[in-house]
């Protein structure tokens, strides 16, 4: 028992490698676009046991959604948790790094979800249930930085804070369809920095 | 020479309704998920001729990408050429317009531009410069109406027109992911209303 706690599994570990190979190929080729072989062939695991570790492509997908999105709000959670800063000045932070993040994967890797999103719809249920829970897990915590923003005077009150949430949520991923097409992160640069400087001001 | 400006070619026709199939099958299945072989069967058209039209699939996509945007376009402009309205007040009424439209599809049918530029950015040269130019195009008149409107005194000079028009753009395109993701308008409904009604006011 107490080597298992310890050490984690052969299987777990090829588990776990198969989300992260899986993390990076989709954000990259999309749903369609990504190939359980060509994940497979990356992380060295034979073709046939695939469904050792996951139902389908579909369950598959929804994993590695739910995976991708846990790291992102974890990050997200501990620079909250530890900062003193105000709400508004946090908001700016988190995404000045996401910007400094997807430049360095030349553009082309920008929110898992958004992207699949736009590209599956609500086709598959698994995935579909996957992306709502991590849409709703943002836009919580987004709201509740407006809400604490709207408290210490920074940001304006004439709109609700999930209203807002929404709306710094919508033009974010809209901005990163246009980095990805583009391949430089101007667009998600300018329409962030005037919705959190300008937009949102009292 | 009469008959053949008179009456299109039988090759036109073929050209044109694989135009148009490939518009609905790229608005629902996306680039990767998309088939030539689906495509040519929906229009029976036999599978060895599919080169005579288009020199590859990146080729056909690209010109799906150029009609859908030509044609979208042409609403907007027959729209405004025609409007006797204040300027914020037609962007109003084409955004409702389109929310309509997308309900219509049952919320799986979202901007094609959006959606096929979120799953493959800019991995396909020639779809790349079709999307951009149908981007453009879309930002430009978005820009004119915009102006218009801070000109007549209903919208907000504080902001270029040209970084509000991004703004609208980016929104507009960001709440029409979760609204396929959900498979209702109410995200794109509640974005563009905040935006226009309340966002942009002086």
């Amino acid at each position: 028992m107490m080597k298992s706690t310890l050490k984690p599994k052969k299987s777990e570990l090829t588990r776990s490698a198969l989300i992260e190979e899986g993390i990076q190929q989709l954000s990259e080729h999309g749903y369609h676009g990504t190939g359980i072989k060509q994940v497979l062939d990356a992380v060295k695991v034979p073709k046939g046991s695939f469904y050792n570790y996951f139902g389908s492509k579909e369950a598959y997908v929804a994993d590695i959604i739910a995976e991708y999105s846990h790291q992102t709000l974890a990050t997200f959670d501990e620079f909250v948790a530890q900062s003193t800063l105000p709400a508004l000045q946090q908001l700016k932070i988190i995404y000045e790094f996401m910007l400094t993040k997807f430049a360095g994967n030349s553009c082309q890797k920008g929110c898992l979800v958004g992207s699949i999103a736009a590209e599956i719809g609500n086709t598959f249920e698994l995935c579909q249930k996957a992306m709502q829970s991590s849409v709703e897990d943002w836009l919580r915590r987004l709201e509740q930085l407006v809400s604490q923003g709207q408290t210490q005077g920074q940001i304006r009150k004439d709109i609700s804070s999930v209203d807002l949430a929404e709306l710094i949520w919508s033009a974010w991923e809209g901005s990163l369809i246009k980095m990805k097409m583009d391949g430089d992160i101007q667009s998600p640069k300018k329409v962030i920095h005037l919705t959190l400087e300008t937009l949102l001001k009292p």
